[in-house]
């Protein structure tokens, strides 16, 4: 489907990107689970025992055989004798038999004969041998049983999840102590333009400091991938290539930023063709800002030709980058994981648009009290500063001119 | 504002925690910016020059004077002489006047008395002399000015903001190469519980594996802090009463974790009380899960005594400890920061509550054709595996006894 000027829409571009990756292999490793936030889980980690291991009574209360307390109420309490106390991490002593109860705390395990426990609150005592139930309980009742948290052969994690604070303390729970996990995807990000001097550096006049591949490393950190800035190349074929050729040897995938005049992005795309297979994939996609966008593989190595303006750096990165690193750090998430960070709000202005393109407008999100307005930076996608300022962005679709006040956009927050 | 059984709701409990903790202060320590994502700027990071230093083209044409191309159509285009090219990085070594285009590329530098940028699309070369301009532009037009996207004196960077990729990139972008950031808080974990054995060890019947100090731990590197957990220690007032104490050296935040029955729970409660000022602060919530939760103030360091069931583990560090790492954190973040990972779903089935209380329900997420919807995971508090299932939670407000099916409610997504 080709949109404006007969190039490619973002979907379909995106959509090669991964056909083409689509048989990529992601390294492995094993690591301690304390070191698993947020990596995605490479084999499903299995119990090997039930959890817990012996029923346990989920109240501070007295362990019971449930149809001793058939009937029970406050008038007609049910008389039980007293046995020996359970104490916490120990095995119950005792046996329950016919209207004999013992005191178990919260997490304490349930005596042998017992099925259901009775909580303080429903108990009088009476004396030290004797207690008074004013409640009827059910078989199983204020009871875990065993193996009713996890089951010895179930699965705790699943391949292709990424790891969260409760999955972790799951595989503690079953003494899983190591993980098998993908390894991150290593970018390297290589920044070009004549232009461009370090960041460190005081530029003189003509040039401007190095801003993108701050942002796109840190962007690559916050999508769960490890950046490597390779530095600041001049516009030269032979420079570039090498550079270029350079990364494939350590990388998963490579951002070359700038490029942004018209020889420049012919050339970053020459390489691209001239060094793998198959090379470029798209040229220009129907995006804004982004239009320039290049991307290819390169021998199973992804890379892609980033516009120099911040703007459209961010746009491309969450929409080509952004999903390939999923891939590659073999993430197959549960859909709530793509929800997050979208908040819907009302657009507080008519904004317009050219059908034909995917445009992405930056937006600042306001509460007010009728709710959430979207309000848009309208701001050149060559300034920074509107990405400081903006909360986030909001798309007008490719078959759309505009959206007009008041309309509810999805806004996908920073 | 007491609630059922005369108990503090959750709302008055973080109130009093983040009142006796208003005027803490945070450590700052200078960090480079590569290391800065997701650090709480300390310091207005302020622009000590204009960004760009010079008028840029903002697109691949020609530099001119505006009014030159006033009038300029298809049919009656300007005529202009073409002067020497301005390369990129370079400052232009032309000036234009009447009459004159230079050929400029994105990002290249203005020529003294241009005022606009034409692009190659409205322009027909007609020789390596002259061009038509088919479209006029007017003065600033396909220009960035000095200063536009910062101004010498502005700030890039607000103290409290959470540091984004973009934020990074604006900082390398005026030579900003450290930053000064609240360092991150250190919070000390320490599990309690006669029946509870390290995660790598096999449990004798009647102990299980301590999960939550592994959970907890996680859930503070993910808001930010730093955790450290200190072991697990019997049930007993020295024993824990020194691991408190000792904690109180080296954190910002202490929790206690497990304590789940009546006796222990008053044993935590009194430590707190003998060992610091104010000390307790609360004890017992209007909340499930997590009622028994105890929160108090020792000399100035936050602590939080957990209770043992998983859920309730996972409840109690989002309404007070996440809050309280980010007073800590010194973050005073924009709005929608507090907007991220919460989705509107519809509820899939009745759930009632006890008013008087304030209910956090477990909860999957369903993309269905008709949209988002909440299904409600009802299993036991005790049980890990049902945060394992879960997307998030949704609350259940202290002044009502249920939510419908069908009903909108607000998703937390973990």
């Amino acid at each position: 489907m080709l949109g404006r000027d007969r190039v490619m829409t973002a979907e379909r571009a995106l959509g090669l990107l991964l056909e083409s990756l689509a048989s990529r292999k992601t390294r492995v490793s094993k690591i301690g689970i304390e070191r698993a936030l947020g990596m995605v889980c490479a084999e499903p980690v299995i119990a090997a025992e039930d959890v817990p291991a012996f029923a346990r009574s989920t109240v501070d209360g007295y362990a019971v055989r449930a149809e001793d307390t058939f009937g029970a109420t406050e008038t007609m309490p049910a008389y039980l004798n007293l046995s020996a106390e359970v104490f916490m991490g120990e095995q119950a002593a005792v046996t329950i038999t016919d209207d004999i109860a013992c005191k178990i705390p919260t997490g304490g395990m349930l005596p042998v004969g017992a099925d259901a426990a009775v909580m303080f609150e429903h108990v009088q005592v009476i004396d030290n041998k004797m207690i008074e139930v004013m409640k009827a309980v059910a078989p199983g009742e204020n009871v875990i049983q065993p193996g009713e948290d996890v089951k010895n052969g179930e699965p705790v994690l699943m391949k292709g999840s990424r790891i969260r604070p409760q999955d972790i303390g799951a595989c503690a729970g079953i003494g899983a102590m190591e993980v098998k996990v993908f390894e991150r995807p290593v970018v390297s990000i290589i920044s070009t333009g004549d232009e461009i001097v370090s960041a460190k550096q005081k530029p003189d006049i003509g040039q401007i400091r190095d801003t993108n591949s701050y942002t796109i490393a840190a962007m690559v950190t916050e999508a769960g991938g490890v950046p490597v800035r390779k530095g600041i190349f001049r516009d030269d074929y032979a420079l570039i290539r090498d550079a270029v050729q350079g990364a494939m040897g350590d990388s998963d995938a490579i951002a070359v930023s700038g490029g942004t005049s018209v020889g420049t992005k012919d050339m970053i795309a020459r390489i691209i063709g001239d060094i793998g297979n198959p090379g470029i994939l798209f040229h220009g996609v129907s995006l804004k800002p982004g239009k320039p966008v290049i991307g290819g593989v390169m021998n199973g190595v992804p890379i892609f030709g980033l516009p120099g303006h911040p703007a459209a750096v961010s746009v491309c990165f969450d929409i080509f980058i952004r999903p390939i690193l999923d891939l590659l750090s073999g993430l197959e998430d549960r859909p709530s994981r793509r929800l997050r960070g979208i908040v819907r709000a009302r657009l507080s202005r008519n904004v317009s648009s050219s059908q034909g393109r995917e445009e992405h407008i930056r937006t600042m999100i306001e509460e007010r009290e009728d709710g959430l307005w979207a309000v848009p930076i309208l701001g050149k996608s060559g300034l920074i500063s509107t990405l400081v300022k903006a909360d986030g962005t909001f798309v007008i679709p490719v078959n759309r001119n505009g959206i007009e006040k008041g309309e509810l956009v999805d806004v996908r927050l920073f």
